[in-house]
């Protein structure tokens, strides 16, 4: 059986191009006793994905050049010799960019049609909501009455922390890069305060007057300029929790700004790099939270789903644009 | 009886200078029950006042223009009406830049002269060592064999940072700025390797070569390029004590430099601000260490004394062009 395959075929320089991937087509392999094969139902992609594209150390090896990228999946058992693991399953892990995978089960999760879409198990039951929920609540604590501001507000990430901060009876304020986007943070996803930081000229300013009492927690997606006016407007023992910095992730020269040190030390703030496999332990805690939270309508989510497995490079590019409503998955 | 003061006369723009104090000539006043009159022996000067001459919010208040400066100061008990504090008492706390203060008994403890040098209670047995074991301790959390990064490391909290180190079990790599302080900080204080940042090129890998296995705590008090350096040598899980920023503490434009957030992300660290204030609990505890360790001649400090009341202004100014070896002081 013919199985297609995404290759990493350069290293992207500035922005990725669909010139750094690379199409094949490969036989599928047999499966052997204890192996299962999967054909891939969903896949997700993310903007941590560009820094493994790069040869750099960081908390998760980079991708090799002519072999498969790959990112979280959901995908369907359709031949079985491993007795947990019956045709007809679905499954949630991270596999290649490939039409068909096998597996022996190990990293391996059964995910319930039943219970939920099979997309949420990518997203806000999946890695997305889990980054969000421990994120926020094992680097930041927050506090009812704190305020809390969310950069890339209305990605996969940054909506569900905004909701999860009003759970916890913060002011939430979100920072994303269109009026609709803003629109939306208010109306559908509950933020007390949004805003457009592509029509706003003082970040700094506009971050003051909807922060009157100034700011307790940041969770950053973003880095760059809209990180900046946030620090400028940090209270005494303010936490910051470092989840992303998509504004940087082309960068072919490292973005200078203000340094930032004094403020950290004038406010005796905190400033955390939050990497979810820090806390594996956390897993089944969070996602009994998220599954109660998700069932009492407490959160809501966005998905944007676009179909075909040749569209895997052009949305994952589309990530940098800003394209995407919410978390960013390819139907194959 | 006469009583010279020092006032703040303008706020500097850039570095300091002589035209920004104010000496003026004040009647003493008579001390009134509960009270008792001090005679100003010690004064300590710090690069932390240069943010209370500026007019900004910050951990401490500003210094209002027209009114004394003040800092960290020993003084003798020369006159009482208060049952605690006899006359021939020597005392530490914040006072007034005066020959002679009033007090009634807040915020000031009493030292003994006889267990350790006046100065000492200033300095190592003062902020200068609580700030260094408690900024180390309850930020860093050290572990035996971990690397550890000073900056500043020939100053007054820097050498007992190094020091602290050692006594935990640290590799401990300092940065000074000249040879002399480097050979000290090798010779004197114990470091294992030490580095002079303004005959070095490429601070990063000098670093890289200092710390072969990475850096796993950066204990900073300059900020600006030299933390610039360290923080792209930090191991998974550092952890960064903000504690001063002498590099930028007289810039009239805000320094910049490249942005850390993707760092603390790839390695998962931790940057926290240090207040003394903050751990005001632990004073006690901290002391006796320091002491205990003092004691064992587990740690030695240095000084530098300037005689004269008049020399305030200039030994404070000193200690941006790093003319003090270990911790400034005038004895008056």
């Amino acid at each position: 059986m013919e199985n297609k395959a995404i290759l990493l075929d350069k290293r992207p320089v500035g922005k990725p191009t669909m010139d750094d991937f690379k199409f094949v087509t490969e036989e599928t392999p047999a499966i052997k006793d204890g192996e299962f094969l999967l054909k891939t139902a969903y896949v997700s992609v993310d903007p941590y994905l560009r820094g493994r594209m790069m040869d750099a150390k960081s908390y998760v090896p980079p991708f090799k050049l002519n072999e498969p990228m790959s990112s979280g999946v959901i995908a369907e058992v359709i031949e079985s010799k491993h007795p947990d693991f019956k045709t007809g399953t679905f499954v949630s892990g991270y596999f290649d960019w490939k039409e068909y995978n096998v597996s022996n089960g190990k990293g391996v999760a059964k995910v319930d049609p039943e219970a939920a879409s099979l997309t949420a198990y990518l997203g806000i039951l999946g890695m997305t909501g889990l980054t969000a929920y421990l994120g926020l609540k094992n680097i930041a604590s927050p506090k009812a009455g704190e305020t809390l501001v969310v950069s890339g507000a209305a990605g996969a990430v940054g909506s569900v922390v905004g909701q999860i901060g009003k759970i916890m009876g913060c002011r939430v304020i979100g920072i994303a890069g269109t009026d609709e986007k803003v629109e939306q943070l208010k109306s559908k996803f509950g933020f007390d305060d949004a805003i457009n930081y592509k029509t706003t000229d003082d970040m700094s300013k506009a971050i003051q007057e909807a922060a009157p009492n100034g700011v307790d927690i940041y969770f950053d997606n973003v880095g760059g300029e809209i990180s900046d006016a946030v620090m400028f407007n940090l209270n005494r023992l303010a936490r910051l929790v470092v989840c992303g910095s998509i504004s940087g992730y082309n960068d072919t020269e490292r973005s200078v700004g203000p340094r930032m040190q004094w403020k950290l030390i004038a406010t005796s703030s905190l400033m955390k790099g939050f990497t979810i496999g820090d806390y594996a332990d956390d897993f089944p805690q969070g996602t009994e939270m998220l599954t109660k939270w998700l069932a009492e309508e407490k959160l809501v989510y966005t998905e944007t789903i676009v179909h075909g497995f040749d569209q895997i490079p052009q949305a994952f590019m589309d990530l940098f644009e800003g394209k995407n409503d919410g978390k960013m998955i390819v139907k194959i």
